[in-house]
């Protein structure tokens, strides 16, 4: 039996970490997206999703704007707003969202098929173009939100609209004859069948899912039949050279042994196959999602939790190929890898696949978002020099400040729904068999429904910056419950005890990464654990890295910005010898800071002389200087500026 | 009055370093070439540049196939030809030569017009898009082609051909009433342009030149008034987002400070300013180009005189962005820069000019083309990390083994005109003034036409590997000359004696970089200087290579290759203090070699455990080493492999 994630409504978060990002969702980004769908805000690209479905439904005229996608924009708004109206009642929004919904279900065609793209431009061409036509990728967000929006509200509506899609998408693909042989050309469509599955029950989806993860790459591929078909005309001709690693359908799934092409892609396929591993008890399937996962965080992982090495095509690369300044590191495709993490930690029990949710949440997905939750990042990489992110170079997709709205608006909405449920990623539950598993240490009130009866759980921390988490267990089930607590690769001295019962350990390891105690009566645990900051360095077969070091502490990564330490970052070296201290700060609504010691390798004629030569016999010296990193995350939230992780380390 | 460079044919080279270069010309490239223009190399891309004539000629049926440009691949082979058959009567190939001139003269249109892109596939849209045509930028090589096999045969059929165009561009384009006011998208024309007044003495050639150099970039730009014009459909749609910075048309020529958008386009604008600075006496213009220089030398330019740091449009980005891994550094682009130094010495009589030239002719240029003369690199990185080089990625453009020939297929023919024509960079001349600058160091047989009688002039040298040039000059014109020696950038203790007359210094320095000594009778001269291998260092504002040094010696850049370092070269770390060693070699047809000391980052479980930790907090140890380096132009020769210009250096 898997472990699941708690319903969005059950875990209350109330933390002096998280909760001034996971508000944002329902005070500014929420009510900001609204905007941006309803082309609102000024000086940024322009969305026209609703105005789409407007039109689709009839009640607008005009023409369809927007890339093919662009449904989706309303799809993950809805989603952020199912999660948000199961933690707080807001009326005047929910009234909204049933008024997109109801839009949503007059632009829905009389088979059940929604897409703006198509109804308006193209309604001859439905299902012509898998490889780059996003049907089913917008059927699957689509998907998701309904499910969101009927956990969030109890309201059905959307869902039944979504469960008309999906069973004309059930007699539309599949292996049998008169139905399509295909697949989509970015996944997602899987994980929306397969949460159709959870909430309803319903078998069929869960089949329709496993259908399209098991015809994915077997025999000729797909897209490349599309793309050979006669006067087949590509909606994204700049793409030139399509190869079926882009979309992961160069290979039966359960053959590929390295994580390639488009990472969000990559992700969502991967999290659908760990679903199904589980749900359909494949044994084969499993081993691939643990290859797959291996090849990630062994070789092609950023320390923030990064993926995706290339700009072009936002993709996979080779083992090791990591380059700090021109990475891609989307802000979706570390959504995605904690999506992938956490099934896998769901359906194996292992604490060591949320060490890596746990950095891709708190770096590089938070990293997307303004401190204010009005801009954002899609592309994440670990060194801005802001002179070289130019348009029109190899650098344009590095942008040296967050921006408002993207043309291609994936990242912002899919930031908020992650905030808006973070709590799925806090707690793996085992409803049957009472188990609580504590995978994040987050403040949070929650109410866990075991079949046997609920268990009340109070949880206090000032993680990540304290390495202390009080767990008040206050109501059990029958027969009590199992209270698995996670010991984070980083923790030192790691220790959970029972205050009232004196000072020695309670629990025991469970050989999977957990401290495990039995519960059978109210207590109150505490976790302890040391967390310093502490240097960390690449395996040396990263190039981008070699003779550098990066500055952590817990799951946070550290960064140097310029306003902190003057311009040309790249001058500094850090001495490894030298302690590293953390201090309290003021900056970014509170957070601690960490000061190092070290120099900067200066030619002080190339620091004040314009015209000093580019190229000369002269080796620069060395200065004494000292350092100061802030967390990864908030960085750009002062202006525009350098920003630099992996410093150079003076090795002995 | 400016220096001139002397005519193909006048510079015999029999050199010890290039004759084994300047012969593949003859021996390989030539033959190889015309393979490859009549579609006869098996596994590259086809060429079908001499079909499309034939078609255009009306002597085969069938369709264009190409580029825009394709009719280039033809009017290179050309004038490499005719650089040729100055130097080495060869009767067959200049008959081959003949008919392929033939055959052009035949797809001349009535008007004088030729370009066979537009007359088979769009005869009426002639000159409508000047922004990706290249119809000027074709005319270009054909008037630079035509004048070399002019010089080089004597044969005035192709420059007859050349100049009737030219007169047809001169009625189509100016600034007068009924003439289109536009200017080409790929600067060339006016080099060519400027070649044809210097043969003919035509005056309006040159004043042609002039109208496109004054013309670009003022008022509204044309190209963006072609690519909003209705209907306007783009020939190359993948570069999205035209920018006029990238054909140097942001801004009149002479208020454009910085080097930017393509390079190959921004060397033959740059090229032909200069010409036309000394032709017609503008000072404006002139320092305009010393501006654009400075700016490229002090801050654009890479170590091996490679160009253009973004794959992406293969253009100039901002001051000190010199990316090692992922910068363009087009063959054509040091070709150009080569062209545009020499320009810049002649009219100057500036020896600092020919470093630079000279860095880009022994490196960039020179590994364009590999030892056999078969097969070439477009793109030249200074780091090249083989399984990185991968399709459909940001480093896409970086190939980790040199090609066989390119659907565009600048390079080849360029790097072979510019091998067959190296005479043009050994000598600058005054003819009038009798005065003979030696730029480069090669071994050659020249007799100099001054206007009161001609000089011999025979050079021994083995350089670039020693320091050492011996001149024998055996004839004088009446009064003597003055000869002047470049004092390399790079030379110590350079002295320029006269043995017979014992061990003292003759001559004295010109203060513009050369030792100048006036000779009224045979003389012999011996100019020496040390230039033992040395370390450089990059202006510490170049992020890409702090903490870092490259081995040179004399112009030569020395680079690490896997074959003789083994792999994970980024793990070597250069003792700058340690003695760098020189050492005869037999390799790439002998040669000097580079051994100096210094140690390896290693964490030796990342090098066996293919399991090893991304992360860790383990330090990587120092292990002592040797390395070997040799010469940049000729890696890659020994098969695939990783190799690095920029190595880490230990600075105390």
């Amino acid at each position: 039996m898997r472990l699941q994630s708690l319903n969005p409504g059950t875990v209350s978060i109330r933390d002096p970490f998280w909760s001034k990002h996971v508000d944002l969702v329902r005070k500014a980004i929420i009510p900001y997206q609204w905007d941006a769908i309803n082309d609102r805000i000024g000086d940024a690209e322009p969305s026209h999703c609703l105005e789409n479905f407007r039109i689709a439904a009839g009640r607008s005229s005009g023409t369809f704007y927007g890339a093919p996608f662009q449904d989706t924009d309303a799809a993950k708004w809805l989603e952020a707003v199912g999660f948000t109206l199961a933690d707080y009642k807001d009326e005047e929004l929910e009234k909204t969202a049933d008024e997109v919904i109801d839009l949503i279900a007059e632009a829905q065609c009389g088979d059940g098929y929604i897409n703006t793209f198509y109804t308006l431009t193209n309604p001859e061409g439905r299902w012509s173009d898998l490889c780059e036509g996003h049907e089913l990728y917008t059927a699957g967000h689509l998907m998701e939100a309904s499910v969101a929006y009927y956990l969030g509200t109890g309201k059905r509506k959307f869902l039944d609209c979504m469960c008309r899609f999906a069973d004309l998408i059930i007699d539309t693909f599949g292996a049998e004859e008169g139905k399509i042989h295909g697949y989509p050309g970015h996944e997602e469509v899987e994980i929306g069948l397969i949460k159709l599955y959870q909430v309803t029950g319903e078998e069929k989806y869960l089949e329709q899912a496993k259908y399209f993860i098991d015809a994915r790459g077997v025999g000729e591929n797909y897209f490349m039949k599309e793309l050979a078909r006669p006067g087949f005309k590509r909606i994204f001709p700049e793409f030139r050279d399509y190869s079926p690693e882009y979309s992961q359908s160069h290979l039966p799934v359960r053959e590929q042994k390295t994580a390639e092409g488009h990472a969000v892609r990559a992700m969502y396929l991967y999290s659908a196959m760990a679903d199904l591993a589980e749900a359909c008890e494949d044994e084969s399937l499993k081993r691939a999602c643990e290859i797959l996962w291996d090849n990630i965080v062994k070789k092609r992982v950023y320390l923030t939790g990064g993926i995706g090495s290339s700009g072009h095509l936002e993709r996979f690369t080779t083992d090791y190929d990591l380059p700090n300044n021109s990475g891609y590191c989307e802000s979706c495709a570390s959504v995605g890898l904690a999506m992938f993490g956490l099934r896998m930690n769901q359906i194996s029990r292992e604490a060591g696949y949320m060490d890596v949710v746990e950095k891709a949440l708190y770096n590089t997905v938070l990293a997307g978002i303004a401190l204010d939750g009005k801009s954002f990042f899609y592309v994440n990489p670990l060194e801005v020099w802001p002179p070289a992110c130019l348009p029109a170079t190899s650098m344009s997709h590095v942008k040296n400040v967050r921006q408002k709205w993207f043309g291609v608006a994936c990242c912002p909405p899919n930031i908020a729904r992650t905030l808006a449920s973070l709590g799925q990623y806090i707690y793996s539950v085992d409803l049957k068999n009472p188990a609580l598993y504590v995978n994040l240490f987050v403040s949070n009130e929650s109410s866990i429904p075991f079949e046997a009866g609920s268990a009340r759980v109070n949880v206090q921390t000032r993680f990540p910056y304290e390495g202390k988490v009080l767990i008040r267990v206050t109501e059990l089930p029958e027969g009590g419950m199992d209270l698995y607590v996670r010991i984070p690769e980083y923790a030192r001295n790691f220790s959970l005890t029972v205050p009232d019962k004196g000072a020695g350990q309670a629990g025991e390891d469970d050989g999977k990464g957990y401290r495990k105690i039995h519960l059978d009566t109210d207590t109150e645990l505490e976790a302890a654990f040391d967390m310093p900051a502490r240097y960390v360095f690449a395996n040396s077969n990263v190039r981008a890295d070699i003779g550098k070091t990066a500055v952590m502490r817990g799951p946070l990564v550290y960064c140097l910005e310029e306003c902190d330490n003057g311009a040309r970052l790249q001058e500094i070296t850090a001495d490894i010898q030298a302690p590293l201290t953390v201090e309290d700060s003021d900056l970014f609504g509170g957070c601690k800071i960490v000061r190092g010691k070290g120099t900067r390798l200066v030619r002080s004629s190339d620091e004040t002389d314009t015209d000093s030569p580019l190229y000369s016999e002269i080796p620069p010296e060395k200065k004494a200087v000292s350092f100061t990193a802030v967390p990864y995350p908030y960085w750009n939230n002062r202006g525009v500026g350098e920003m630099l992780v992996w410093i150079g380390a003076s090795v002995q």
